[in-house]
């Protein structure tokens, strides 16, 4: 029905009528095929493992579409996946909203749309519904993307705050800054001699593996928007205890390193996107540490400090490289818009 | 920690640091307190009441933000609601992700977020957890809303098209066109005498007292975009069998067919945000009419048309108010941007 010569966005797409039937037919089904997402219903019908569930929901942004290591559309499923992961649960289903700008070229959404069907195939949850929205020319920057997701929680598993006590170590599954800094930079326009790459990924298959193979896990979560620095102050404000970190065993790519000494960044409040921070009692952070160095997500999985009494107030503090020490803040937000 | 003069929201409201941490917790915490949100963690932990459940999302990018009836932050909550309602679900918990322009005004933004906490309370679902994202000025227009859900599914509750046969009738319960004419007359700044008011409600008590007091109830969705033309084509479409309605049995409230006709729409093909059809079996067809009406929602609920054998392709006709007869088509989708 659709005339061959429409090879971009219109707003009627996003009218419920005629227009949205087919993009949702032809151009979404097809990239994300699975049979509840098929039936096209409202709400999609499902017959969860447990009634413990997780619940979460992120909207992305990030600019450009397209950046080494991933797009928007990855990014999408594996952030989502990721908030799922470090909550103790194993992913299930996705629902996949997007808001398209009048006027995106058809090719570059079903780029964007193949890109959410891999991720999720390799990820092994399915998209069970869906919405789209268009809106006119100038009101919105081409593509924005929700995703909200279910997770079974894993039996026994309890992640809280709560449980952190004082000698407990600080575990990341590998390099940060990664995400951030390739954003940028391509942003910018700023090319590095080796090439920077995103980190992004779905770490549930990991901390899945974490979980039940590991023991003493108390806490998890991804350090996306505000890096490692606003975790492990949230950790803080969150326990009223301190973490001490020491910068030599905090794992940094070299080309990521260069470029935030260059553009003035600090590599600990920069964006990761596969990357988590778990806090595991100190008898079980070599196992833990074991486990994840197996996993291909996790080969440069580091212990890089501990949970210390605190003095005066709650704070995060780093043992520099030269021995000396400082207080990593709570980042302020102004390091990196649309980042994620 | 917030100093007293910023009245805007500025894109490191959305960075991840200090700012977002502040937005969260002095705006948007109080609006919707919940022990659940409270806990401020990537994913929401829910203990459900079954395993049965349904999962829906929407993104809301109605213009204008605030229109006679509601504001796109009681439409999102609705919104997501009714596509769980007629699903056969309870709904209970949803998931609020925010975009925001760099700039909007807090006043703006807080409002919003009460209309939204209030909507919520009102029915009886909890928003457990969320995300804020912002964008630069012109990168979008003021809010774009995401609400995803999650319902239980009413036991012994089967709603599919597969159940639909020759002779059931069609309920809708009231007036149909009222959101989507109160919408595109704000927007164009057309008045008329007696003020038009949108239908925005959460029918989810509605629906869920049809469903446990009536019988015979098949299949429910509701005409959102596209209108009662579109929900009954896809009807239609879904079971290859036709559909027959009559104008005259047709709620209208008479400012919204006045309006419809000023502006050369059909009130079928127009958005409605209170509203779902219901294929009932003809026998319990007055009970679940008798139900309805008893409802606040439902006072203007009436039988409309029945299905009927295909002569030569699943069609809806009508027979008009003159005695004739005309064929709905499925609409376009070019009628009205942005209506939700």
């Amino acid at each position: 029905m659709r005339p061959a010569k429409i090879d971009r966005i219109l707003l009627a797409h996003g009218g419920g009528g005629q227009l949205s039937d087919d993009l949702i037919r032809h151009h979404i089904l097809p990239k994300l095929n699975n049979d509840i997402l098929a039936e096209l219903t409202d709400s999609a019908k499902l017959d969860l493992a447990s009634t413990s569930v997780c619940f979460t929901t992120d909207s992305y942004v990030v600019k450009p579409l397209f950046f080494n290591g991933g797009d928007i559309g990855k990014l999408a499923v594996c952030g989502t996946i990721n908030d799922l992961a470090v909550a103790g649960a194993r992913p299930v289903a996705l629902a996949l909203s997007l808001i398209i700008e009048e006027g995106l070229e058809f090719e570059l959404l079903e780029k964007i749309l193949a890109s959410i069907g891999e991720a999720a195939n390799q990820n092994d949850v399915s998209i069970v519904t869906g919405d789209t929205k268009t809106v006119e020319a100038g009101a919105a920057d081409k593509i924005f993307i929700n995703t909200a997701g279910i997770g079974v929680r894993l039996a026994g598993v309890d992640l809280t705050l709560n449980r952190i006590t004082v000698g407990d170590k600080i575990l990341i599954n590998g390099t940060i800054g990664d995400h951030g800094l390739t954003i940028i930079s391509q942003r910018e326009g700023i090319a590095f001699q080796s090439q920077l790459k995103s980190d992004c990924a779905g770490i549930a298959d990991l901390t899945c593996q974490l979980l039940k193979n590991g023991s003493g896990i108390k806490f998890m979560r991804d350090p996306t928007r505000g890096g490692l620095a606003a975790t492990l102050n949230e950790i803080c404000r969150g326990t009223g205890l301190s973490i001490e970190i020491h910068q030599t065993d905090i794992p940094v790519n070299p080309t990521v390193q260069a470029a935030a000494d260059m553009l003035g960044f600090d590599v600990l409040n920069i964006a990761n996107e596969g990357k988590f921070v778990a806090v595991v009692s100190p008898e079980s952070a070599d196992d833990c540490l074991n486990i994840c160095k197996k996993h291909p997500l996790g080969k440069k999985t580091s212990i890089i400090g501990e949970v210390v009494e605190t003095r005066d107030a709650p704070m995060v503090e780093m043992t520099t490289r030269i021995g000396g020490r400082r207080i990593v803040q709570m980042p302020s937000g102004h390091e990196l818009p649309r980042i994620c």
